[in-house]
């Protein structure tokens, strides 16, 4: 069950996205547009990329205004697949501005992401249906309750009970994205399967270098002048997982471990509230292992 | 007379760029595609903007690949303003990435946005047909000259006299695009009206901060915390031109006005080289005096 | 009176900084330096600059650890004083890292400078006494509520009767810094004077580029490619106070007024941030109407 | 023997720099600060730096005038030796800004970050004796000669053979730092120990990311967000030295690695150009296998 929340204030009605992917092939394009244009329908924005003129991948995202859009998307989903999407072989999917996507925080004991994502969300600048904030500790619940948030504390000191407890809260909530805003416990790919959405993280260091525990201190040891953070889509290989967004800020001699944690905050807030504001508005396209991100 | 030139190795045969601008309204890009596919060519890329959905202005930059495109593009060019273009309204170009753009350079006595040009060209990053190169100082002749480009040395002790012979030197090869490469004196709007190409200026600080002379003194003198470098479209109004590129570099206490120049001319010499790419490539297109650039 | 109001916790005991201005000449640090050996002080950090080696100004920034600090403060002070301060003519001023500044904070409507100052402070990242928040609007109370911090709501509807009522605040609290944290109405140079302490505003433009109201939609009139912001020291004449830092966001032809007041909203916020943190641990000295700033 | 050859314009006489490195404790900075007055010098700039106040290494960097220091060189030393430096046990060095360091350059192809060494020593922001060139194709040849630099292809088809050439070239010429500038060889640690003086490489990764062989092809295939550069003291581990500098640049899904190649180049040749400037102006100290760098 999907709870109906509160709603973003600001969406648009009649305002759909339609992201695809298919084999890179002439008239693409001509295809789409034509087929929304019988519709009578608005194209706001397009983007398109092909990994490779000859013989790639070709992606793209249609932002589109149609009358009455709330009504006819199932007849519309319908004539695109009858219409387009079967002969290109397209993966696809259409959603709506105005029914924003149902999301779940997992946060450990540090507040700076989470903080970040709850005061975006009050100035709307992330269009969620914000179902729930889920922590292996308690000490956020205050934090949490004055943004008017569901808290569950899921204590994680038996894995297996905990993840049991956490797949039902997202399973029962009609979760459609998970965010890890310092979520410091691994997830089991098995959750993960089970859980049937994706999840985002923000990793602490400008991976592939210092994946793993303690990136500031690892940053600190090797002397980089740089340190950074990484938001990913979460894979059963830890630290691997597609990278959707990444930041650094330039370090000294004179910055601490301390230092480095307090400086990589900001960037850590800044890069996972980008790659979730994308996720949510459906710009972010998988090629392989890697993403397409259409700004 | 344009010169044959030497060409600019790597660049792709049957590989043509469409930009389009006309006043916004439903079926544009439809129409664009369809007009493609049934021709036979294929989308290599394709970017669009709306200054506004509701009224605004459309914009779009198209790279396509057809078939013979070099023997056939007058045929193109005629269907296209026949079936798509007349319709819309379009302002409306086709340029062919196997004929680059023949360019003048223009440049006093400072070395170093001149030397980047030149050396970009030769790792062929800037696809240019470079004709010459004129300065109002001799300085820079065996720069220009170890590069094999035609120096050309135009005083400019008598403005007129001068202008008149940039004027020459300017139409008579053919020259589409000019290039102010840290050219430090001021173009008259009529010797700007009578070359009939654009010029793109590099001004040494974060346009609109420090218009006219001696922009890093200024910085100095009110303490700001950046300087930066703006290239710019010429007008016949000083540093009033559509913006095509910003960039800036932290300075501090510790920079004399000598090392706010040593760091402003790496910024320099980087903002211009982005934004005289971005032009031979076709990516920039104008509104108003804002500009669209499609990277 | 200034309030005992809650200590920043991590602050060092017996840790003092002192901050030096003089007309240069030979032996100031062998001086200051032979003093603070004497006292069996020892140097943590010293940074200095000469403004120019020949007739400049000089300034200094040390951090010093002398057993007892505290209770011989007025002790180390007369000695410093006499023994080095009279021969060289300085301006100098002895703080200590375990009382923090007395601060008020001044916003209007926006929420977010206000928000990630009152954040910081949380984790200890600014060490401040805040005394209370005050507000020509009252929207912003419970946020100020929430994090614990006296709110005073000041109508600015009669100007001249909101300036006394803010003066009256100002000085019974013992306020020796002010924080404009998007704070909209201007001080008038009478409110300056009389408040006796600095005020550190944040503009949201590039100072010079764009003062005075609305930076935001200047800047998207002017088609610039970065929007920034600026902290800086308030005075009489407006935006036109010394500079402590700036900063830039990259934007470009999509974005509407709307997105760069998003976008420019977190670079505000982190230099303000940065400004604040920089001014509470005494590195900012004043050159003129430039800053040195001792990072 | 150090070949006299030209001199860098525009270096001061008179002034001098030290650098002390030893272990922290009350009193060093009177100590020198104190010898430095007594001796008559001004000091123009001081920095320094404590890896731990306490206990740690202390760093220290003074820029000094002292009337006649070309000639009190050798009798300053050797007091600054007895009354100073031996109580403290300080690792030490006194270098004069008028006699700039002799330098060889190693290139392979590449010629990127070549080129900007040159033109920035032609442009007098690399204080240096550039003693020649050394590489192991003789593509670069005309360029170096261009520039008017001894150029010396040494082949290295037998490793052994063509490191034993190179070693006699560098010892016979009295270098005192050699530059890799994109040279793309390994230098064996026998090579580095008899050469006698540090090397400077570029890496075309942000390290410790990428380490080894064609960074850019690993950066693509990561589906990274920024692609960097680090300027780092070769040691015998490969590219594991202590690192001088670090930047990025922010790439998406549409550069192809030839595109990350281009970007990429800008980063090295400025990363580069950075860390020998530092480096020449005994900027730079190591701490361990980190540095400290006073900017």
């Amino acid at each position: 069950m999907t709870l109906p929340a509160e709603r973003t204030p600001g969406l648009r009605p009649d305002v759909g996205r339609l992201t695809i992917s298919c084999h890179d092939r002439p008239g693409i394009v001509a295809a789409v547009a034509g087929f929304f244009a019988e519709q009578g329908a608005n194209l706001i924005h397009a983007d398109q990329h092909s990994s490779d003129p000859e013989g790639g991948r070709f992606f793209m995202r249609l932002e589109f205004h149609l009358d009455a859009l709330e009504s006819r998307r199932q007849e519309l989903a319908a004539l695109f697949d009858e219409k387009v999407a079967g002969s290109f072989r397209m993966r696809w999917q259409i959603s709506l501005e105005s029914e924003p996507k149902t999301v779940a925080l997992l946060v450990s004991k540090s507040d700076h992401c989470l903080l970040d994502l709850l005061w975006r969300r009050r100035r709307n600048e992330l269009p969620m249906n914000l179902a729930m904030i889920v922590s292996n500790h308690d000490s956020l619940r205050s934090d949490a309750e004055a943004f008017g948030v569901d808290f569950h504390h899921v204590p994680m000191d038996n894995h297996d009970a905990g993840e049991r407890q956490m797949l039902d809260l997202i399973t029962s909530r009609g979760i459609e994205l998970g965010v890890l805003a310092r979520y410091m416990r691994v997830l089991s790919s098995r959750f993960l399967e089970r859980a049937g959405c994706p999840f985002i993280n923000i990793h602490h260091s400008f991976l592939p270098a210092f994946a793993g525990a303690d990136p500031y201190a690892q940053a600190h040891q090797r002397g980089v002048k740089l340190v950074g953070a990484t938001a990913h889509y979460v894979t059963a290989e830890l630290d691997a997982g597609p990278i959707l967004a990444q930041d650094v800020v330039a370090v000294g001699h004179r910055e601490t471990v301390a230092d480095l944690r307090r400086l990589g905050a900001d960037v850590e807030r800044a890069v996972l509230a980008q790659a979730v504001k994308w996720h949510l508005e459906d710009r972010v396209l998988l090629d392989g292992h890697r993403t397409v991100v259409f700004r």
